[in-house]
This record gives C-alpha cells, structure tokens and sequence, in this order.
C-alpha cells in the first residue's frame, strides 16, 4: 500500500511517497525523474551499516552509477566542514549539474545532503529518503537546508526542494527509542497547529512512546497525516513569507534550548516538546489559549515519553538572551507560534520578556 | 540622466539603475525598496578607500544602521573561508531576514556577498554596486553568485538575484586599465551573441582600451546595451535551463586557461577573449560561421586591448582534460557557444577534441 502526497510548488512539484519496504524500489522510482546517470549517496556509518546496500544495489539494478559517502554521525557534524567533504566527493567524481545527492538518513544528513545539492554547481538534484520519524514527517519534505554555526543552529543554509521524498516505514525498526520519541513532538505539533483530527487520534492511541506498541493503522495515519499537513504548509507559503511560519511552534524556545545546551544534552524533537509547553502557556497567559487545552497538549507529550520540563540547570536569562539570535527576529522582536485552539495557532511578535521569563520560572 | 533597465523575474523582479553620481544616492535608493534597517557594505580595502565613505555615508543619511567589512582583494580569496567571515560578521552584528548586504566592488566582491547573502538564514536582500566594467555589465546582474573550490572556479555557489543593481560610471576613473580591458572583453562578447547594433557602435569607436579615450556616449551605450542584453537573456531564462547558457560564450575554453594559470597569470576578461578567439574559430573550422566575421571579432579584440593568444606555455592537453570539469559538462560532453553570424550564437556538445586541440595548436 503506497500513499503518495503531493508537494505543489510554483517552480517544481514533487511527491512524497510512504510505502512499506520501498526501500528496494528507489533505483526505480527514481528512473522516473528522467536524472543523470550519477548518484552520491550520503549517509552516516550507523545508518549506512542497516541500509546502504539496499540502497546501493536498487539504485545500481536501475543503471544509476553510484558512489556512497557516509558523514560522522552527530549535531555537531553539522557544520561547513562536513559540507567542505561533501563538495571534495563531488569533484572527484565529478558530479554534473544532471546528477543527484540522495540523503539516506536523518535531519542532519537530510539537510547537509540538501544544502550541499542546493549550492553545487549552484544547484543539483536532492532526493531525501529519510530513516528518522522527524526526518519523515518534517525536515526531508520543504527544501529548507542547511548547516550550523558555532554560535547558532541552522544560521547558514538555502531552500532547495527535493525531486522526490521516499518514506520506507519499516526502516524505522531499527531507530533508537528516544529518536522515534523526538520524531512524536513534530507530531503532535501537527496536531496543534494545522490537524485537530490528528490530535483526536493521538489521544486514542493507548502508546506513542515505542514504535513497537504502537498500532500500525496509528503510524500510517501519522505519517500520512503529517507530511499532508508539512505539505499543504510548504505549498501555500514556500520561502516562509507567512503562513510556514506556524511549523516553528514550539521552536523558538525549543532551538535556544537546544544550543544552550550544546546541541548534545537535549535532541531536537526534546527542546520542540519543551517549547511547545513553554508556548502553550505563553498563549494561556496570555488569554488565547484554554488551560484545558495546554494539559491536553502535555498529556499527548508525556505520553510520547517527552519533557515537558526544562533541563537541570538551565539559565533562564540566557534563554530569553538566545532567543534574540533566532532566525525569526524582526527588528529585535522575537516572533512566536501561539495555539489558539487545537488545530490552530497564531503567529505573534508580541509577548512581553516578562510572559517569557515567568512561564519559564514555572517550568 | 539616468536609465533603468528592468529585469523581470517570476519571483522578483528588480532594476538596474544607471547614472553618473548616483553612488551618492545608493541609500536613497535603498530606502525605497522597503528593507530592513540593518546593512552590511562588503567591499576590499582598494575599493574601500576609494568609496567606502561616499556609501556608507550615503546610506547612514537614509536611516540605514550601517557595518563595513573588507576582505582582501583578489580572485584567490573567493573562498568559503571569506564567506565564513561574513558568516561571522553577520552573525555578531545579528543580521535578520530583512537585512541587507551591499557589494560594493568587482565580480569577486561580488560573487562573494551574494553568496553570503543567499545562504545566511537562507537568504538575505543583497544590493549590487558594480565597480568594475566586468561587474557592472555582467556579473551584478542575474543572480549568479559564488566561490571557488581549489580545483575549480565557481564550483560552489547559488542562484540569488539582488534587489536592486546601482552603476554609477563615474567609479571606473579609478579602475586599473587592465580591469578596464578586462570588462570590455564581456561587452564584445554581448555584441557576438545578442547585439550587432552594439557590435557595429564598438567597430565604429576609435578606442576601446582605455576609459579616458572612449567617448562619453559610447561608454553609455556600452553600459545600456551590455545591460540590457544580459537583462534580456536572464529575465527569459533565470536558472541556464537553455537560453543563459549563451553568456558563457567564451567561458569554456575561458575558465580552463584561468584555472591552468592558478587565476593569477590571466584575469577573467583576459581568459574569457582567449576563448572567444578559440570558439570562434572552432566555429569557422565547423563551418558554422565566416572566416571574415571571425576576424572582424578578432579585430575588436585587439582594439580593446585584450590577448588573442594562449599564454606561453600552456600545455594544451591539460585544456582539453580541464574541459571536462566544466559545469557545463554533460553526461561527459563539453558544451560549446558558438557564433553563426554576429549577434547570433547556438548551442551545441557536438565539438570533436579534435578541432578543438588544432584550434588551440593554431593559437
Ligand atoms: N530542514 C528542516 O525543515 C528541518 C526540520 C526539523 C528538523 N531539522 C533538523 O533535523 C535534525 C534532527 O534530525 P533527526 O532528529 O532525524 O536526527 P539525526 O539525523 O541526528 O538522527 C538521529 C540519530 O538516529 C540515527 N538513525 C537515523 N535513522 C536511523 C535508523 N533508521 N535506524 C537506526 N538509527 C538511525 C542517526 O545515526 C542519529 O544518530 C536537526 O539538525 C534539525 O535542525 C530540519
Ligand atoms: N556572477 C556572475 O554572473 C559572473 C559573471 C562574470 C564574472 N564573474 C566573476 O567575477 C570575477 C571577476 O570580477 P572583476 O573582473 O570585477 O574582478 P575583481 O572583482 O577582482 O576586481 C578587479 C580589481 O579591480 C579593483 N577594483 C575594482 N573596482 C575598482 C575601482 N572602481 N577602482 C579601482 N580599483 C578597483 C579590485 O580591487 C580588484 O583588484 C571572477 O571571479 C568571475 O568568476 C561572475
């Protein structure tokens, strides 16, 4: 069974395709995209150890010659340096402007992979097969890509789409626990900001922290679900001039978190979970959003095995000093996603340092 | 007097404003395009010394909060250790979205800022201010921008077009007539491809070696037409899906000899009317063009000052194999611009080694 969801974009549509095993079928589905015959595969050593070779001989089968390279796995990979590699291979194998990347892992490599393509002879194909959750559901599909800088999260990067985003379920076997955990957060921020339907069916599910204990009809209707949404956002608003802003609820404070704590202590799915009940209070405090509501909220976060409080020792003022660094401050003022009610938030560069700060105290 | 070319873009377009003295009003200008307040001027301390105040100056008088950064002149530092700088300067000067960097120099200043500008927080406004003959009719316009990669020139880089180009002539009194020179190698090559009007104007002109002996009005016209040819070209073809690829008449051959003399020994303008000389006589040897219009091309050349010979020494193997690295290339073909008649080129990956290794042994 394949679902296939569409990426509608002014300059260059493409699918999303979520088929159990599709793995096998990539050398073939990508024949369809009418590509140059060379292929990199990016990946990292865990990932390339359970799904290079399938990845590798399915490509091969198809006529695609090939060439693998696989980054250290990490965060704190996530720099230029990795990038600089990345262009060193493409030299000597000498990539053309016809030739494609493939990102075989998770958002890190998802997102090297896509900003490598992106700047390449100034831009070259990029095919995202993600093997996280959150890779699947949220930074495989969008063109958003990019690197760290030593002082800040995602600062360099470009939008470059992918020509295809192929999502093998099973894949997901193999993912650590807490990585499937994190990939929850992005959605259960689905199901606040554009899905209340996928909220409801969250809540019915008995588990959502173990991959194993939950009903496979449940991840379909997770995946499907979520890249829908990720998709119509990305449509409607590509380069984030409005609307794709709302992806970013529970980020504002979820990237300070997360570089404070040296992008080690705290994964990325663990600081959106934080951020999300940081400004799902904010909201409450604010008047826009039910009480009822934010503890529906947490509950679906704790039942994904997720914190829904900050880390030991985290200082306070330098969270709210973070936040003047994130990409979404416009003339100092920090913008954030606010629910209004489930299914719907509201973007906001109003909330006074103070509604931050006490919020914070309280977590 | 001024004149406004236009270039028209699905996505944005934006003007090429062409006056005497008009760096005075580079803020002004900028403050009609609704941009943030925060701007970074890149330029070299060359250029800087030379124009530096009268921008800065210009844009703190518009109500611009306004950095400089200088990096050092020349084609070997455009790198990604110089973008790695503004990286850092934006980040420590917290440069938003609605930031904007100027580039106030040559192609290398830049190719340089737009790249920094297209991959900080995704892509930030840059404005061109073209220094240079080269820059001003070619280079500031159309969105191309870049770095180098140790083994090969503008290997990295991105499409990211600037909101605004403002030429102001009178900064090319100040320009070394070997750039001056270099420039004119680029306007030749708009008279070959697009414009026999432009051609027949550069025929008729006594000079064409130095700015002090080209008549007023044809310096005009060199600018007007070079623009608009180049507006032309990209407006109908942004992204060298086919048509843009004409621009690079010249280049093919033009990027290797830069790239075999370490871009020290042969400037870009230089390299760039080798290669017209090259393909335009790949092109008589096909019988795709006259021997007597090839001379008349050659002709024009001489008159500007530029060189119709390979440097000494250059091993011409090592050219046809660099061919090969071209971004051009596909599926191992090197594409080829060749002229039909004056004005009139075509685009073609059909060109044996052959000819191209006699055409080189004749020069
Ligand atoms: N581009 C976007 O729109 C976007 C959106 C959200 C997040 N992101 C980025 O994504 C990154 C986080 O991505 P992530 O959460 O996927 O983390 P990740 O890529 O670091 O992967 C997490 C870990 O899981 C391992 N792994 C991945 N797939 C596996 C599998 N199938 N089996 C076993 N192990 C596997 C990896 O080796 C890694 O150690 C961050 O850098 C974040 O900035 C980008
Ligand atoms: N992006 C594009 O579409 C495109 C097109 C053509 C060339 N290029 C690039 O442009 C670069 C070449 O640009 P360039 O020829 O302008 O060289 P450049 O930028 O190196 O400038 C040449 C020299 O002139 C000096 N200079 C510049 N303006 C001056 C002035 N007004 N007075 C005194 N000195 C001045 C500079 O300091 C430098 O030493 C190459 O890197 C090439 O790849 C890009």
């Amino acid at each position: 069974m394949t679902s296939i969801i569409n990426v509608n974009l002014p300059q260059q549509s493409y699918e999303i395709a979520i088929a159990p095993g599709s793995l096998e079928q990539l050398g073939q589905q990508m024949a369809n995209l009418n590509l140059g015959k060379k292929v990199l595969v990016v990946s990292n050593p865990t990932i390339f150890k359970h799904y290079g070779e399938r990845a590798i001989n399915s490509l091969t089968s198809a006529g695609f010659k090939v060439v693998s390279y696989c980054l250290p796995a990490g965060e704190r990979y996530k720099t230029l340096n990795s990038i600089q590699k990345l262009y060193d291979i493409a030299l000597e194998n000498r990539l053309e402007r016809s030739s494609t990347m493939v990102a075989l892992g998770g958002g890190v490599i998802g997102d090297m992979t896509g900003f490598a393509a992106a700047t390449w002879l100034r831009g070259i194909n990029v095919v995202q097969v993600p093997t996280t959750l959150l890779a699947m559901v949220d930074s495989a599909i969008g063109g958003k890509t990019g690197v760290n800088h030593p002082h800040g999260k995602n600062l360099i990067g470009a939008f470059h789409q992918p020509r295809k985003v192929l999502i093998d379920p099973e894949v997901l076997k193999t993912l650590p626990m807490r990585e499937f955990r994190a990939g929850m957060a992005e959605v259960i921020k689905y199901g606040i900001i554009w899905d209340a339907e996928l909220f409801a069916q969250l809540e019915a599910s008995k588990n959502l922290n173990q991959l194993r204990y939950v009903k496979p009809e449940v991840i379909d209707a997770i995946l499907t679900r979520s890249c829908q949404a990720k998709a119509n956002v990305v449509s409607k608003d590509e380069k984030e001039g409005g609307l794709r802003a709302i992806l970013n609820y529970g980020h504002t404070i979820g990237h300070a978190v997360e570089s404070l704590t040296g992008y080690r202590l705290v994964n990325h799915g663990e600081a959106v979970a934080i951020g999300m009940v940081a400004a799902g209070q904010i909201a409450v405090a604010l008047g826009l959003w039910q009480q009822e509501d934010t503890e529906r909220q947490n509950a679906l976060i704790q039942k994904a095995g997720l914190p829904t409080r900050l880390p030991e020792g985290i200082d306070i003022e330098e969270i709210i000093a973070a936040l003047q660094l994130d990409k979404k401050v416009k003339a100092g003022k920090v913008r954030f996603i606010l629910p209004t009610q489930i299914g719907v938030v509201k973007i906001t560069d109003d909330v006074p340092s103070e509604t931050i700060r006490q919020v914070l105290q309280g977590m």
